[in-house]
């Protein structure tokens, strides 16, 4: 049923619309004269194989069927007939034989075609090797264990296959090919040091990956990756629940700005200015002054800001959590700290298939963290940066270099990839920090690193509404925007402290990517609002 | 150190902050002289009481002392000595007692204060008796239980009090009181229908109780409606984690207007237009294109609507799922089902303590539900109305009375509160539904219905481009908003199909609470962004 689709981008006008559903007519009636003739040739076994009817796949019937995952398929099914519905990763093949890759959700198995009497047809064999690849077809057949293993699937199995029906057609001309989109970097190392064996790889580039998103996600490294991310949020929200933490959903549309910040989308709501939260902070705190006393939001998080690097994104999830305090900010991060050591060992433990195939496009070395980990304050940071010659102004805050070459010696002395540094200097810090009891120049405050870059920045927060009020203002921050804020402090407020995260640079800073791009599902920068 | 709380609502200019700082600075030394007054009483117990200095509550010492949760008090505990943080509930004394109910969480517990020798002063009994309500303080006593059972706390046991401290004071005058706003609606009923019994209530209206959430929430009723919205979401998670689904997060900033839908809110993304996202139907269906298989998300939905019920809201937090079907959109409903019956089965299992507390200010039957859900097709539910003498238009949508009236009916025949109703008429569907095999006037559509409000949508999809390019121009929809979406069809997808349900409503409907800002943290509605 689906018609033709050379074109991969057409933004169609409503007459070019109607043209194109009009052209898909025709071209349906087209497939079915085809069909047609294909019966003419009589092939005995022509119920084996071809496109499946539109209507079959409109909920006609439920028969009854069994398919298996493809990365279930091992040798203890050997002789079992199965049979699987995957994406057509490469077809090669002769008149005589079919070599038909089957891909399902990043794993592949292979499945053979080869013409035999009253099994497999010369038809059958012909419509298999025209299938294009990406295709989504039904392939039944005959579990078997190939003497010599196969290279280059998933699976250690193959199908002999004796049914094969395509169910949705891919446009013959992809504007990406699959093979080079999860080519390894190592491969492309090989090929450069050895430019005399003549490979050249092609490199799909960034703004192709993305803008063809949809298809670069099919990648067994993508793939990988956001099943890892998804797992990140499970790890974070099950430790967090049972240590009584309470799932919140805090608005996302705010009156005014917030937090104060210039870098907030700006919109219209009925008649009202509002903007989109850059954080859950304000309404986090004020569900701690509502006494859930302990929360957590696995959300969204808007950021305005013009920046171009490898690590900002306009649009990411934010995990967050705020909670009271009986003592010591080093409550929360005990919490903390626990979570992502969990985190940490569920990943490892849970996801070591992702990580190999994501270790197979990306080689990267394996995070190294310490049980207990490793506080240091700013304080030490900078002496530590001193001890190797690098100066820097003890108030003001590290730039990206500096805190990478304050990873390195961490690592080198400590050898973890993982620590906190806290205590900053309180005028580099938001105005609902915190200040230190005995020298308000520093503050309850503190981030938590990942190979030498911030992944997670928190604190205790003032709890007072005036001494907040008065952060404010010294903050230059037009307090009446804050005032529904403000006021939830003047009702009694237990001190809390809490913490944010982006999920996106958990993921790209546990595995070792070079870009948070990689990491975010379908990213927004300040270039890019699509796909 | 916290200062005078009078106001309650000052919308502070930076002139009037700057003096609201100063008159802070002022209290502060007023405080410390009085304490230093205090002082000169020469109360030999006066380190047992008072007000804690602000910079021991900001990360000065960790002390090692313990503190117990208040609804973790039992009679177990009898005769040890307990440490609790919460807020002064009520306070209510004479110059020799004083009755100190301690609040933490929605759960209660009653201290008392009795002048004795060496124990307890008559200064710590002044002192307690001005504390304000909703003030932190921390009691140190002896738990005891006392002969004739408390009415009134949640707990059974009295704390003999010790030592009180306040951590933090409120304000003077609250907004409202919270024994108002937890009042049980039984006891209002009682008075209207006994006036000559004198006994008037302060009802707390909706506005009141929603321009200041924060002291909203802390009722008992308000705790337990969003610990059991947390629980729904992990349930919903659970359920699909263990079925093989992947959490996804995708945008909420998209280019031009989603869904081809006018509701949507619109803003100015770095130059371009850009609109949130009403639901993540598009880019959910996205991710099966990109060979997820099974995805579910759970995040903000935007809807610029101008709807003033008591079910609509302009934001709040959708339950999302999409999945690959094999053939029939019932695997669709199989899966939905269970999720929502494990819910439900949760619920009543998780939150027995949380639903006593709804049903004590808001009484209501539970909800009654099947262990195989009940399925009738949309022409089923118009011959059930029609048996009951209501004609409706078997093509038209059903609207808000007649869905309560088939919900009697089905409750009635069926016993159940909770059923689908499937293959609706295409026309009052998005466009992306996909139609009948058998007849294209009807599609393979459905909705889910709790006490016969509809509660959750979804469907199979159209996975083919240039059907649903043609069902989106018969909608009337702008094709080339929507290229990048339709575009991922063109590569190969798989039949599909999911649903959507709204966290809000969910827990409003199980609770059969009259009004949706009840079950929404922050509620966002056409006149309504703050706080």
């Amino acid at each position: 049923m689906s018609a033709t689709m050379e074109e991969s981008n057409p933004p169609l006008s409503k007459k070019a619309a109607a043209k194109a559903a009009k052209k898909a007519e025709k071209t349906l009636n087209k497939q079915m004269a085809a069909a047609a003739l294909d019966v003419e040739e009589e092939d005995p076994l022509a119920a084996n194989y071809g496109d499946v009817s539109f209507q079959s796949l409109q909920s006609k019937e439920i028969s009854g069927r069994k398919w298996v995952a493809v990365r279930l398929l091992d040798t203890g099914m050997k002789g079992q007939t199965v049979l699987v519905r995957g994406r057509v990763h490469t077809v090669r093949g002769t008149g005589k034989m079919a070599f038909l890759v089957v891909r399902e959700a990043g794993c592949t198995v292979q499945c053979v075609l080869s013409v035999a009497e009253n099994i497999v047809s010369k038809g059958m064999v012909k419509y298999v090797n025209k299938i294009s690849k990406e295709s989504i077809v039904d392939v039944e057949g005959i579990v078997s264990v190939p003497e010599k293993p196969i290279e280059g699937t998933s699976q250690k199995v193959e199908i002999q296959a004796r049914k094969v029906y395509c169910i949705s057609k891919a446009a013959a001309q992809l504007p990406l090919n699959l093979e080079d989109a999860a080519r390894s970097e190592r491969d492309f190392e090989k090929a450069e040091k050895d430019p005399q064996q003549g490979v050249q790889f092609v490199r799909v580039g960034q703004d192709t990956r993305l803008n063809n998103r949809v298809l670069d996600l099919r990648t067994p490294a993508n793939q990988a990756i956001f099943r890892i991310q998804s797992q990140v949020s499970t790890l974070f929200r099950q430790f967090l629940l049972a240590e009584d933490f309470v799932e919140l959903h805090t608005p996302k549309l705010l009156a005014g700005a917030s937090e104060g910040g210039s870098s907030v989308f700006k919109l219209d709501y009925k008649g009202q200015p509002a903007c989109l939260a850059q954080s859950p902070q304000l309404h986090k705190q004020m569900g701690i002054c509502a006494d859930f006393g302990r929360v957590f939001e696995i959300g969204p998080v808007f950021r305005a800001e013009n920046s171009f690097t490898h690590r900002h994104l306009c649009e990411f999830t934010g995990l967050d959590f705020e909670m009271e305090i009986k003592e010591h900010y080093f409550e929360v991060l005990d919490v903390l700290e626990a979570v992502f050591v969990a985190i940490f060992d569920g990943i490892n433990e849970k996801c070591v298939k992702h990580l190999e195939a994501i270790n197979a496009q990306y080689p990267f070395e394996p995070l190294q963290y310490l049980r207990k980990t490793l506080r240091l304050t700013f304080a030490e940071g900078v002496k530590l940066l001193k001890e190797a010659g690098i100066i820097v102004d003890p108030m003001a805050d590290f730039n990206t270099e500096t805190e990478r070459e304050l990873g390195r010696i961490v690592k080198e002395k400590f050898k973890t990839d993982f620590y906190v540094l806290h205590r900053y200097p309180a005028a580099i810090r938001p105005f609902y920090t915190m200040p230190c009891w005995d020298d308000s120049r520093y503050s309850n405050s503190f981030d938590v690193f990942i190979r030498g870059e911030e992944i997670i920045s928190g604190a205790q927060r003032v709890h007072d509404p005036e001494l907040l009020t008065k952060r404010a203002i010294e903050c230059g921050i037009e307090v009446n925007t804050l005032s529904t804020y403000i006021d939830s402090f003047r009702w009694g407020a237990v001190p809390h402290g809490g913490a944010g995260v982006g999920l996106e640079r958990v993921v790209m800073l546990f595995c070792a990517l070079n870009n948070i791009r990689k990491t975010s599902l379908f990213p927004r920068d300040p270039q890019r609002l699509a796909p």
